[in-house]
This record gives structure tokens, sequence and C-alpha cells, in this order.
């Protein structure tokens, strides 16, 4: 079964040449350090719009 | 209030007629199954992209 | 690879049994009507107790 | 470092009026009754579609 | 049916009073902000411990 | 602001050392891919016992 599973949630504008290598090189850390086979390991990535984030009370959109 | 609460999380692409029999199959199964009362069940479907889902380290939109 | 994934929510106390059986008829009720195979479909559950969960403004464990 | 994280699901259709005034709201609440000074805290908003909710084992497009 | 969902993630640590007022005033926030009436507003605690949240690739457990 | 937000669910049973090298090593991957500072980006663990998961309709406690 695949597992770990990892969500990287981020702000949306990154290309796919940055996806591609994001879900290869987190898929590559938690092998090495879980000790989990690659084949099993399962990346998504979640992208927030500028509206739909804020810190500090305020949105990204509105700052 | 509602509870308990199903998340799916699948692959873009199914109809609309399968997305309909899966949250009306699902609720049947979760409340036969806790004794929850189908009314107090609600269930999100939440759909990823082929570019935002890895196994392996490798997208499915690169496989 | 494992897909599509269930996550069911809900409040601390079902017996053993009962989550054995509410694994297995929602993997059913996905794999009928997505048509995903039984083997990669993945079911998470995930547990509330009830000082951490509120309706109307209130926790379960105040009403 | 950011935290308290808060996500807010809903059904999409509030105005960005509506979202601005709900993000500063919630950090406000959160503020105030964890202590956390308010630029830690991170506010994510979820929306649904209707045909990706359900209550009673029926989506809110087929009621 | 119950909505919006907000789910409230922090570290552990905080009185049961604290909570208490918590989901109170962001139930009352959210109902102000988006319209919907506290009764349909959940609200879900989740806490975390030190040794499972990090920043700056850090856990706070090892800081 | 923190972001990305990274989140492992993993089986529960790594040790303190193994997750110390997770969060470090994910981090230093999710920085080096994205373009984020490390000081940016925050790692979740959520740690899953083996009957409270399930593939192919069968918890791993019961296999």
């Amino acid at each position: 079964m695949s597992m770990p599973y990892v969500t990287v949630k981020m702000l949306e504008g990154r290309t796919e040449d940055q996806k591609r290598a994001l879900v290869e090189k987190v898929t590559a850390a938690v092998s090495e350090t879980t000790g989990a086979p690659s084949e099993k390991i399962a990346v998504f990535i979640e992208e927030m719009s500028k509206n739909h984030y804020a810190v500090n009370g305020k949105r990204l959109s509105d700052q």
C-alpha cells in the first residue's frame, strides 16, 4: 500500500518544472529518512490562491 | 449536527452520475456500519489533477 | 498506486468491529461506483473527542 | 512561526468583501481566545462546489 | 446541513476554558461575516505536539 | 508568513531521530525546488495507528 502520504500546500504560480522537481526531491527525502520505499510514497500538491490565504487577518490579495 | 464527515479524494474525470452514486452508496455504507442516521452524514469529493499527484517521485502527468 | 483515498472523521467510541465493517463497506461502495479496484482504495479513520468538536458555538462536551 | 492555522471550508459563492471580513474577524477571535498574536495566525479558505458536497446521500446540486 | 466547517490546528496546551471560548467566538465571527446561522457552523480543534511540528527544518521539541 | 505547508501522514512507530531527519530533509527538498526560504516552510507529522488505516477494505491491524 502507498505510504507515507505527503501533502504540499503552497501558493499557486510554480512552474511544471518546479512541481516535477518538488515531488521527486520530497519523495527521496521521505524515503531516505523513514525507510519507506519510493514506490510506496505518494505526494499531493495543493495550490492556494492569494484571495484564499491570510496572515495577520489580511489576505495576500489585499496586501 | 452532521457527522461522520467523509472525504473522498480522487483523480478528476468521474462523471456526474458516478459522483451521484458514490455519495449515495458511501453514505449508506457509513450509516449501516456506524449507526449514524443518513441525514447526519456529510460527504465531500475532492478532485486531484494529474500534475498534482505523484507516486514514486513521478507525477501522473509525467508517466 | 492507491486511490481513491477516503477519510472518515467521526466521534471516538466506535468498536473495533464497527470500524472493521466500516472500512470494508466503504471500500466496496467506492469501488462499485468509481470503478477503482478495491486494492487501490485506502481508507483512513480519524476520531474526534467531544471537547474538540463544536456545533452552534458549543462543544459536545459542554452540551 | 505562524500558528494557529485555521481552515474555513464552505460553499463557493461568497463575495470578496465577505471573505475579507471573514479572515479578519476569525483571526481576531482566535487571537483573543488563544493568546496567539494575530501575525502568527494563518487562515485558509477552501471552497466547495455544489456537486462535490452531499448530506443524506444527496449532493446539493441534486436537491 | 452543517456548514461552514472550521478547523483550528494549534499546539497542544490550551485549557478547556480557552477552547470553549475559541469555538464560541470563532463561530460568531464566521456567522457574522458569511451569513450562515450559528447552528450550521461546525468547529474542529486539532492539536499538534511539539515533536510533530517543524519550522525551518527544526521541530519545536528540538529548539 | 510560513509557506509552503507540508504534511507527512504515516504509520506510527518512527523514532524521534527519524522524525528529526525527516523534517530537516523534507524542508531542504521543498526549499531547493520551490525557492521558498527554509524559515518559511512548516512541516507537520501526522501518525496513523494500524486500526485506523485500511487498504483493500482491510485494516492493517486485521492483516
